[in-house]
């Protein structure tokens, strides 16, 4: 607390590899499945993360075999979770759907799958994060068997009321803890954990447990929080000083740039495939 | 981790004293100083927080005499801060306005300054805390001559990017531990806090620091995190729950209703302030 500092996220910090980027299937919305593999696999980006509604939409077969051929790898699949719901029916039918969503991801290739917690059914916050810990312990044995690993993403408290309880790296690395399991781990998304004065030593305790790193930047005013993500380097966050954190913490997986912007999707995929690269290079 | 409890939040946790209702004035935001003094009069309010560019608007000799002949007391004056600034010029400047954000809560007769610390000039959040610290120690001298105690808020994450570097009720007890002055407390704000899990923990360790507790409610979905609050008890923030904890922590001063709505400030003034009683009384 006692003046400036020059930190790691200065530009002498390394470039990332490009090996290790990714694009999440988010930031060219407009694109199915095919359409996004061969995008990437057009520009040189050897992975990719996925999404259940883009992968429904193709359909599961189909989309593994477009990925198996491709050569881009499937990074990640987005999402499950949604866990807290107002009856014991309403939580077995979210069990169910996280079932279903290891099983896509395992029949996809990746092994990771993201987990976005869910919200409260009404104003008990501490009971939903109840209710998310009991979700997936009762998930956790179908992910061992089928060898999907299952990534907790803490969220920006922005969406606390409707997205997730799970907010802070330090509260999602707690329910890792708490359940104790090698299949589960964490994912890092730079929009959700920058603003938290605790993210740096989190994403130390971290070690050995990030299975995903997600990144974005924050534009400021803010407009939007669901739909206004900025690309690498248009907004506020020292994105390379928490990508070199998760380095130093033994993360040395994909680095997905996943981007919801309603003026990035009205722009064509291959032009954003451009920017994405020029951006990870210099800002990531 | 495991399952509902009823907590503190439930129906049965005591409506607050009437006599501690205070309003906070940008919830009538169309009210000078006059109509918002005489309105909580009338509605038998017995408090108010002011804010400086209304104050400004009617003049500082003219409002602190409508406020002296009220019998309305001035809980607060929002806002000081902003202290981080890209030059050494910037922050001198703003350490000036907020020794004369001091003097205008002493004319107005109120010991309680609330500080929005500000944002970052650039990427450097952590820089950017320490300007505040620099900021907030380079004023406590004023403040303590004034007889003004200075309420560090800190606001929801959504606002890291453009109000304050200071958003979790740790991180701005941390930095009151850290300049150790009884003049400096902290402003607690539902609205900014609800989500955090370390909150009802971090309430009990403010005990005797809280110099101000400000209640509104959030919506579910968020369309502007600016102008989107809620009247209490139309959104999913456990009031009561965290009202009667700041309560445990020994606070017993007034409680604002602070809310930030365009739909609320379209309203006639009366009108709120009906609604302004009824939700304090139910919910808060």
């Amino acid at each position: 607390m006692t003046g400036p500092s020059p930190g790691p996220g200065t530009p002498q910090a390394a470039a990332p590899d490009p090996g290790r980027l990714s694009l999440n299937q988010m930031t060219t919305s407009r694109w199915g499945v095919r359409e996004a593999v061969e995008g990437c696999a057009r520009a040189g980006i050897r992975a990719i993360g996925l999404w259940r509604h883009k992968v429904a939409e193709t359909g599961l077969a189909e989309s593994a075999r477009i990925a198996a051929g491709s050569g881009v790898a499937v990074s990640t699949l987005c999402r499950g979770g949604f866990f807290p719901a107002a009856t014991a029916a309403g939580r077995l039918a979210a069990v169910d759907d996280n079932r279903a969503a290891i099983d896509e991801a395992a029949a996809l290739g990746t092994g990771v799958l993201v987990l976005v917690c869910g919200p409260a059914p009404d104003r008990d916050i501490d009971a939903a994060r109840g209710m998310v810990a009991d979700g997936i312990a009762a998930v956790l044995p179908h992910a061992e068997a089928a060898g999907v690993r299952l990534a907790v993403e803490p969220m920006h408290p922005v969406f606390a009321g409707d997205r997730s309880v799970i907010v802070t790296l330090g509260e999602a690395l707690d329910l890792v803890d708490h359940l104790g399991a090698s299949q589960l781990g964490v994912a890092v998304d730079t929009y959700h954990v920058w603003w938290d004065p605790q993210v740096h030593r989190q994403l130390a305790r971290a070690a050995g447990r990030i299975l995903c790193l997600q990144v974005c930047d924050w534009l400021v005013p803010v407009t939007d929080p669901l739909h206004g993500r900025g690309m690498p380097g248009d907004g506020v966050i020292e994105l390379r000083r928490l990508r070199t954190e998760a380095d130093a913490a033994g993360y040395a997986g994909p680095i997905e740039v996943e981007i919801f912007n309603h003026d990035i999707w009205a722009q064509p995929g291959e032009r954003v495939l451009e920017q994405v690269w020029a951006s990870y290079l210099e800002h990531v």
